[in-house]
């Protein structure tokens, strides 16, 4: 489930280490091996980021997606441009799209060996690939009308976002909040967790949070925060007509600046001996406490 | 996050015949690179299984755990018969380890490369590799006391299982119950996922999981099972002071059978234009809405 999330301290540089070796290793191999730039990375986070953490984002220009929901709900989406689609027949006939469909990208028939070359061994893309730009996440001031809101403060592991994302459309939160930086960029990893959600959710990437949830308070939001420290447990904490609720990476949680911004924070509380859940897992509890909450809200 | 779980529809053997072409792409690929079978396979599950999957099966003699926290909960598991531990000097030093410290197993001061090259280039290990035959899963009879139960019917995912384990130990569940065919055996990736609670959580599998709930109504659960057909919603399904949640593969669901020998069937309503949850996602809202279930009966 978690991957970044999970490793390590908060600000220890360790794993930056281990993950500059590993990479150092890996095209080291591929270089051996004659292979091509280990592109599309499906596995981790695309690259494009590396240096520019800290001077702006340089979006990718091409994502790859993969797994037949998640390429059925992009080929729905109006707003994606998509440059090609590689498929394997039996594939394009559970797409429910003819061989010989006049299509605005390329279509190519290929076995499942040539996406495996494409992609590594690891995914699960059920004989299919589509070759697309990502989706442009939108500013602020695009919010629309919710009364439910999810907010991540540097939750970067796509996995769990991507989750994330898929619950937040379920349960109705109108828009996923992030930040630009450290959070994942759209991936097929991200998309294939998101199980169609990424084409649903209005996702929108502020610089500042803390000025972000500023933003959303005068909104008539309430911003509630979770975090294991907290002094009210959740059902006790959720109150209003339009909830915004904040959730941290695992392990670092959510950040000073965040903490002192909310509303308030509740804690979830758990009687085993494990004492957090996976992000994801948390997120869920939460959307499904506050739509419990709005909804008694609407009857009262 | 799902990826077996999220594959095609059920019956279908579509997927099955990608895998074998993909498994025979890949067993190509590494022949032409000398490299040694691919053991342990982290990213799927441990290839054991395969050719057993109908007469019996055959557990695997060793798993590989990695990451710090799954690797000191392993170490604090009196249980656990240890091998060998692989650790960079660091990663000692966060497990509280000294270097000379004198240990009932062997003891490898590595590079992260070197975990690298065993685990392949996708696992977060943090520079740690733990070597251990897997826990033994226990019978039905060594159910103990508990009123909360998860029974998972032929969910196949590793990282679900082991996120829905860690979301179990959370919410004090006494027990998981898994079939023995069809659920994943432990390995790095369920390990992982589970953040510790792999060690922390009776395992329990059965042959026949009708047979199994039905021994577990006779023990005083009231079994429930999800189901997004259900006539009941969550909040209005608990009932009791003993609950066995049943919960099946995204896609899949409950099997027929399952559904015929639970006591009801419960649905988690959600509003948005996605309609299913990741199954973890789904478990750990139930956990949390029985666990409130319980805390009321408790206080009645």
């Amino acid at each position: 489930m978690s991957k970044d999330d999970d490793a390590g301290e908060p600000g220890s540089n360790r794993d930056t280490h281990y993950a500059k070796l590993r990479r150092a290793h890996r095209d080291a191999k591929r270089d051996q091996q004659g292979l091509p730039p280990a592109q599309p990375r499906t596995r981790r986070e695309l690259p494009a980021r590396k240096g520019s953490l800290y001077a702006g984002r340089v979006a990718p220009e091409t994502v790859y997606l993969y797994g037949l929901h998640t390429v059925r709900a992009a080929l729905d989406n109006p707003a994606r441009r998509i440059a090609s689609l590689k498929a394997t027949r039996n594939a394009l006939t559970r797409l429910e799209i003819a061989e010989d469909a006049a299509l605005p990208f390329a279509l190519d028939l290929v076995t499942p060996q040539d996406i495996d070359l494409l992609l590594g061994d690891d995914a699960v893309h059920q004989g299919v690939l589509l070759q697309t730009a990502p989706l442009k996440p939108r500013p602020l001031s695009a919010l629309g009308e919710t009364n439910l809101l999810v907010i991540l403060d540097q939750v970067t592991d796509p996995h769990n976002v991507g989750a994330i994302m898929r619950s937040a459309v379920a349960f109705g939160a109108g828009a996923l909040i992030t930040t630009q930086r450290h959070s994942p960029q759209e991936s097929g990893v991200l998309a294939k967790a998101a199980s169609g959600a990424l084409e649903l959710i209005d996702h929108i990437e502020v610089r500042n949070l803390a000025t972000a949830i500023e933003e959303i308070k005068a909104q008539g939001f309430v911003t509630i925060g979770l975090d294991s420290a907290a002094p009210a447990p959740i059902e006790a904490g959720l109150s209003g007509e339009r909830i915004a609720l904040v959730l941290g990476a695992e392990g670092k949680g959510l950040r000073h600046k965040t903490r002192d911004t909310v509303d308030r924070l509740i804690r979830l509380d758990m009687p085993g001996a494990i004492k957090s859940l996976n992000v994801s897992n948390a997120t869920a509890i939460a959307l499904y406490a506050a739509r419990q909450h709005l909804a008694g809200a609407e009857r009262r």
